[in-house]
């Protein structure tokens, strides 16, 4: 009870923290990934860029916590189960299709992925904190259409998020094609199709 | 003949040219993309920074010519066709494989990646100068394959070439999985699957 009336060290700095990343994801979306520096996001976030340096060994450290930090919660979310894959993986792929077309997402993930494709530790850090976790999630799902006789049962399953995944990654990435429902439609149909049992 | 005798402009600026595309890339190679500069492409050259603006608005405007520039002679190369197209693709599959998996491909194709990403103008280029005639060339093998049955009629060709490689340049990309002749294999078999008539 003591303790209440002294200032709480472990707060402020988690305040601080939480003030750098908004400030980092916010001038990512504003200006530009090139174009954000430390100095700006310190000066956004009221800190000095010392503290920033304290917890991050780069820029490109605290852009990619950033972006960690928006996609929280993720690993708890399950992929809907209505016991047709077709319908579920339709609804899932539709909104992620939405999402990579969505302006307020564009920012931050295309920074990211420049960050990813030139860092192999960030690379890996990606896979164990995000795509890891989501992937998870989704295999969940097909090993359910296994069991329900909808996919092969010796389906490679990282094989088929890839190629239910990938094409629709490499358009965004490339802006190579339109980002379409009837385009998630299509990557569902093929995708079930060369795994069918 | 009397203008042998004469120093000729447009082949000097031919060999700067080409030297500074070469020098681009042997950078690239050895120091990393992010440590390539201009003055050190200029040195390496043997020209002044002023030759290599007068013809590039950018730094990376130059390394992607000098990437253009190892792809030449591209757009005449025509897929394997015996008649057998999963065995014709496999080969060819196999081999972009290993051209994904080759050290010296390795830097500048992720530098060239970095670059079009970010850049919507160079991935437009890199789309109409690159990877539009090679996927030309791709769909006239599976033209041939679709008039000989092996292939649905009325497969969306894009998709298709999407399918086949759209995973392995994601596996590449984000270092997600190992580059194996099986993992070729396997993507030929999952696309032919998925677009069988």
């Amino acid at each position: 009870m003591s303790t209440a009336k002294q200032p709480d060290p472990a707060r402020r700095n988690e305040r601080s923290r939480q003030a750098i990343l908004d400030a980092a994801r916010e001038l990512v979306t504003e200006v530009g990934y090139a174009k954000v520096t430390i100095e700006a996001i310190a000066a956004r976030a009221g800190v000095g860029k010392q503290t920033i340096y304290r917890w991050w060994r780069s820029r490109g450290a605290v852009i990619f916590d950033s972006f960690l930090a928006l996609s929280e919660g993720a690993e708890g979310l399950a992929l809907p189960d209505t016991g047709d894959i077709e319908a579920d993986l339709k609804t899932v792929m539709r909104a992620t299709v939405a999402e990579f077309a969505d302006p307020g997402f564009e920012a931050p993930i295309r920074a990211l992925n420049s960050e990813i494709i030139n860092d192999p530790e960030l690379a890996a850090q990606y896979r164990e904190k995000l795509a890891g976790p989501v992937d998870e999630a989704k295999k969940a799902r097909l090993r359910s259409a296994q069991r329900a006789g909808q996919l092969a049962a010796d389906a490679d399953l990282d094989l088929a998020l890839e190629l239910l995944y990938a094409p629709l990654y490499q358009r965004w990435l490339h802006r190579s094609g339109p980002l379409t429902p009837e385009y998630a439609d299509a990557l569902v149909e093929l995708t079930l199709r060369a795994f069918r049992p």
